[in-house]
This record gives C-alpha cells, sequence and structure tokens, in this order.
C-alpha cells in the first residue's frame, strides 16, 4: 500500500489545476505586461485568477498581489506593518510562539532592527486567548500577527475574535493562512483581517505561487522592487499558468470544502482514536479546534525520525512536524510551545490526511504505526529506562 | 501570418522544458524537505537541475540559489552586496543607466538608505567603457553592477573586462544576465563574475522561475526569510516543476546556442537592413556588439505605442521597449541613456527574434513596419512640421 499522508507539507496537484494551467504553458505564453494580444489574453487570466481568489475570501480583486508562496507573503505582510509602523513611531508587534519561520524569521529581522515583540503564550492546547491578546495590545503596537491554523499540530486560532481587537484598537492584524486557505471557510472582512499569507500548492494548486491579501488602505512595501508589475507592489514577470492554476484549484479546494471536511473530520477522529490505544502516547493540540485534516501524536521512548523512515518503508508517507524544519535535530518549536518536553516533542508524528484518504488506508496507518512503535520501543533504551522505573512517564 | 518578435519579453515554454515539467506535477509532487521516499525524488530533482545550471555557466552546484526569477534574483544580489559593504564602512555602488529597473529601482532604495550610487555612461551604442569604470571605482565601493545584455537594444557589455578590473581592487562584481543566459556563451570563472542573475522564461522555461549564482565565499542576505531551503538563504517550498524544467529548457538553449545565434544574427541583420531602408529610421545600440535576436529602432515623427497597436493587427506581436514597463507614458530610460531626444524615443520598435523565425517572417516584419509607419506618419502633425522644415529632424 502507497499512503501520501502529509498534505500539511505539499499537495498533489489537481487534474482541475493542471488543466488550468496547460494553455498559458502552451499557447497563452505572452507576457501580461505587452500591448498585443497574445499579451492581453494572459493580463485577462490574471486578473479573472484574481477576482475568483477575492471572491473566494471575500475580498476585492484590488486587495489580491500575487507572490511566489506563503514564505513570500508573510515575509511582505509583516515588513509592509512594520514600515508603517515604524513612519507612525510604533515599534511593538504582537505574536506567538508557534507561527511559521517565516514569521518568526522575519520578527527576528525586525527585533535586531529594534522592534519589540510579544510572543503570546499558546497553552497546552495550542491556542492563542484573545483576552491575552487584548492585555498585550500597545498603544505602540503596530502589528498582531497570529496564524489561522498551525501547520503541525492543526490548531485553529480565533481569528474573529483576535480581528476585531485589533480592528477595535486600529492595530493591523496579518493572519498566515496557508494552512487554512481552501480547507476552512475564510472570510477576511467578517475576521477583520487586514494582511492574509497564502500559497498554492498547500490545496492542489502548483509550487512557487501564493498570494497576499491586503486590505485597501494598507500600504504595502515592496519585498522586490523593479518593473511596475502587480500594480507597482511585486515586481517581477507575472506566474502566469501558476496564477490560472492557483485560482482553478482554490475554486475546486473551497466548492468541495464542507464535503470533505466533513469526511477528514469523521477519518481524523477515526485515526485520533485507533493511535490512542498505543499506551503512552498523546494527541498533540485541541481535540476539536482543529484542521479537518489534521493529527499529531507524541509517543514517548522513541525519535520521529526512525518512525518515519520505517513507515516510509511500509509505504507511507508522514512527517514529524514541519517540511521547512526537517532535517534539523532541534525538537518542533511548537511542540515545545504546548509543554511537551523535549525527549517527548522527539517523538512526534504529524499525518495529515487528503481528500482521497480511505478508511482502509486509515485502518492500515494505525496498524502500521502501532507495530512500527513497538518495534522501536523494544530497541529503546529510553523506553527500558522508563518501563523499568528508572526515568518517569510524562504521558 | 501570425508573428512572435518579443522574445525578449517571455518566450514560448520548450516542449523538451514542458515534458521534464510534467512528471513533478502529476507523480513526485513530495516536498524536497520531506524524509520519505516520495520527497527525497523531489529533492534528487532538484540537486540535478542545479548541477546542470551551475554546469552551464561554469559554476558549482552550492554557489545556485533557486529564485522565483530575475527580478527576485536581482535584489537578492545587490541587498546582499550593500550589506557586506555596509558592514565594513563601504557605502559606495557604481552601475549604469540602462540597467533593469529591478536593478535601478533597488539602488534608488539604497540611495534612501545612505549609499551612493555613481550611474556610468553608456554613450550612444550603449556599451559601458571599462575604462570609465576603473575611473569610478574608489576605496569604499562595494558593488558594481553591470547587465550582461540590456534587454531594450540588447547592447552585450565588456563584461569580461569589467569583471577583472572589479576582481582586481576586491569589489564585488553583480551582472544582470536575465537577457544573456541561454542566448550568449557565459562561464562566471573566466568572466570574473561574483554575483549573476537568470529567470528561466527568457530562455524557453517557465515563468515564476529563476536563479541566482553567488561565488562560494560571497554571503547572500535573506529576502525571503523562513525556512531551511536552498542552504537557508531562500525560504519557501522549491518550485520543483519550475526548477527542473529551467534546467532542461536551459540545457537545451546553451546545446544549440552556437546554431541558433549563427541563424538569428543572419535573420537580425537582414531585418536591421530591411528597416533602415525607412527614412529618417535609426538603429538603436551598437550593430554588432549586440543580442543576436535583438533589433531595435526608433522612427521619427510617430508615437511607439501607435505603431504597435496597428502591428498587433497584421498578426506580429513586438514591443516598444521592456514589457516591464509598458503602458507608462514616459520614454525609455535606456533610449534616453543612449542620447535619443524624448519625442524620437517614444517612437520606438523592439522586435526580439526567436528560434523559430524565418526569412519570410522578416520580409514580412519589414514590409509591415514600412506602411504601418508610412501610415502613422500620413496622420502625424508631428510628421508635417518635419517635413515642411518647421522643425528639425533628429535622425
Amino acid at each position: 500500500m502507497k499512503i501520501y499522508a502529509d498534505n500539511a507539507a505539499t499537495t498533489k496537484m489537481s487534474k482541475t489545476a493542471i488543466a488550468a494551467m496547460m494553455p498559458y504553458m502552451e499557447e497563452y505564453f505572452g507576457n501580461p505586461s505587452s500591448l498585443y494580444t497574445a499579451g492581453q489574453k494572459a493580463k485577462e487570466a490574471i486578473e479573472s485568477a484574481r477576482a475568483t481568489v477575492a471572491e473566494l475570501i471575500g475580498a476585492d480583486p484590488r486587495e489580491i498581489v500575487f507572490t511566489s508562496g506563503g514564505s513570500e507573503s508573510d515575509n511582505q505582510a509583516i515588513l509592509s506593518a512594520a514600515a508603517l509602523g515604524r513612519a507612525a513611531g510604533k515599534r511593538h508587534i504582537v505574536s506567538d510562539g508557534i507561527e511559521h519561520h517565516a514569521v518568526l524569521h522575519t520578527l527576528k529581522k525586525l527585533e535586531r532592527e529594534g522592534f519589540e515583540v510579544t510572543y503570546l503564550p499558546v497553552h497546552e492546547n495550542g491556542i492563542v486567548r484573545p483576552e491575552e491578546l487584548e492585555n498585550a495590545l500597545r498603544e505602540d503596537t503596530c502589528l498582531v500577527s497570529v496564524m489561522y491554523a498551525n501547520n503541525e499540530i492543526g490548531t485553529v486560532q480565533p481569528i474573529c475574535e483576535i480581528g476585531a481587537r485589533c480592528r477595535q484598537r486600529g492595530i493591523l492584524f496579518h493572519t498566515d493562512a496557508v494552512q487554512a486557505v481552501g480547507h476552512i471557510p475564510i472570510n477576511v472582512a467578517k475576521d477583520h483581517v487586514d494582511l492574509l499569507s497564502a500559497s498554492a500548492h498547500k490545496f492542489h494548486g502548483p509550487k512557487g505561487v501564493g498570494f497576499l491579501y491586503a486590505r485597501r488602505g494598507v500600504k504595502l512595501s515592496n519585498l522586490i522592487e523593479g518593473g511596475a508589475q502587480e500594480r507597482g507592489k511585486r515586481a517581477g514577470t507575472e506566474n502566469v499558468p501558476g496564477i490560472v492554476a492557483m485560482s482553478a484549484a482554490m475554486r475546486e479546494a473551497v466548492e468541495k470544502m464542507d464535503e470533505n471536511a466533513q469526511k477528514l473530520i469523521t477519518l481524523r477522529d477515526y485515526l485520533i482514536a485507533g493511535l490512542s490505544e498505543i499506551p503512552h502516547s498523546a494527541l498533540n493540540g485541541d481535540a476539536a479546534r482543529r484542521l479537518p485534516s489534521n493529527v499529531n501524536f507524541c509517543f514517548e521512548g522513541i525519535e520521529g525520525e526512525s518512525l518515519l523512515l520505517l513507515l516510509d518503508d511500509l509505504g507511507i508517507a508522514a512527517s514529524s512536524g514541519s517540511a521547512c524544519t526537517s532535517g534539523s535535530l532541534d525538537p518542533s518549536h511548537v511542540l515545545l510551545a504546548i509543554g511537551r518536553v523535549h525527549d517527548v516533542a522527539h517523538g512526534s508524528l504529524r499525518l495529515s490526511l487528503g481528500e482521497d484518504t480511505t478508511r482502509e488506508e486509515v485502518d492500515y496507518i494505525v496498524e502500521s504505526v502501532k507495530n512500527v512503535v513497538e518495534k522501536l520501543r523494544s530497541f529503546s533504551p529510553v523506553w527500558r529506562d522508563l518501563t523499568a522505573g528508572k526515568t518517569k512517564f510524562y504521558l
């Protein structure tokens, strides 16, 4: 059996997205900035994609800037808000400890430039508390950046409540919605979001393209200077095939969202129930307020990396956390932030399901994980000490 | 007849590039940062593409960073050199007036931050003189940025001579090679280049992907912060299909380079000879030291935009200059820099040929341009004044 259970890392392009993309690689390849017919065809395709993307999140087309992906969007959103803050003498930012590195590393850069950042706790369930956010806001706060849904533990933040509190205080609110767009309903107006980042390859679109929503009136700074593309906010010849494919994938994902979510939640909870039977294991993140596709577990006494390699041998593609930090020996900053101790955080497993995942596949995953955990524990000196009572179990 | 004569704006993807891309959209869609087999397949594809790209410009694979395109590469190259300069107390940069806006606007940003930029003259032929560059270099010069070949008038700069002078003085040398890669031979070692920018869609690769060469030892600053992709120098999930297609397109372009160049130079000079028959017209840029594909003319007494629209009606896709600035009412900064007066610069036409261009197409272009110029002049009050001797011809 071959099971892809790492849809949070990247998704397979949908047939719809590929079909939408091809004509713009093969036939309508003109530069959208060109005056002639072939260029104008490409231009129209981009503007139609912009209208689609905007509509699907409740925005105006003029509020959408196409980028090369989620990381670029995050960087541009945060640096833009910081530039506006700097101009107004406001150099305080509120965020939290489980953001993606595209956010955290950009905040670190700003800290080196004299900004002060308050990182809100996310507690055991991995969720920011709006009242704690409220308390952290100051006169000199220029930006709040809280992700829509976490990429490792799948927790969904109270975005609307956070947004309302920011809007009331006139503070810009950015949300990294890379894991959320196409998966759970988003409406930037209702959620009071000023800046939102998204990436196509997380919802069956192509890699290398994403978008940044910036509410009208929020002035973006350029990350990439040059030509006048994207209303002068993002230079470089537009990735026409990628943009068209992204909008097609997004429309499909949003149209099937309810149906998929219902199915995924059932499978997700079935998978959680199955893995919970493994002794000294624990679900990471909130049981209910999480993405329909996300399951993340810690297993005491084992190494996540060995777990992944053995699962790969059994045909299961999964991850220990974020793909962007794999290869690193440090345990996940997200798991540490929700209070997992170093050793436990090392034994983590993220399974992110897709629309095509079946109940049989979940059964196979549960059986495989059970066997592999047992096998790894039988070799583990840590596990031996735990069971001998020499060290104490955390889970 | 349908003739695409705007290959400097963008090129049609080659069948080779599309074929190379497809498996990574359809089958090997894993995230290259993932440990499991599907991810590792993607990782291997990227590293193989990196080796190809490096080999084709005489670099080491570790010196190649994949980006979203030429503009991003230009921005990152220049900002990196500026950061190194700043750290060393050197805040002087040497460039020239006909660079792409991705370079010029980044330099403007640095000027606002306290850098001083010397813009070398390019004279009538559109070429920087190495001895003038030499004279402009100072103790506090941290960067020289001169493009390999110009995107509007196609002039090829004396890169090797410039590079040698920079290397001798220990000054970093960046070249925007977006128009050159895949079209004329490039070897970064022989040319003494430290930083080089390129874009796939200019050599029959896909839009939305490019690369930055940075010589070993030249520390890049991140433009996009986040995950540890690209040795920590460019965050964001890698555009695997785009990268693979770029390397395939580049290999093909370089392999066919000599053959194509020979053919193109013949056609180019035939086209130049044909258009030169139009009275009060002039070739822009050097007649010999120019890209094999590039023809750029000024016609006195007409508007370039009208010329383009009428040519479009006749099935010819061309441009008045850079696609990135079309829609702007200002005349080309490149044409002004080579001494064309405002009115004359407005009446410009760029025809950039491709490998598929035929002699019959060139004949049709010459005939069409002749007719359209004549027609436009017959309606032009400027032309009437010129022919009545009320105003003076420049050309």
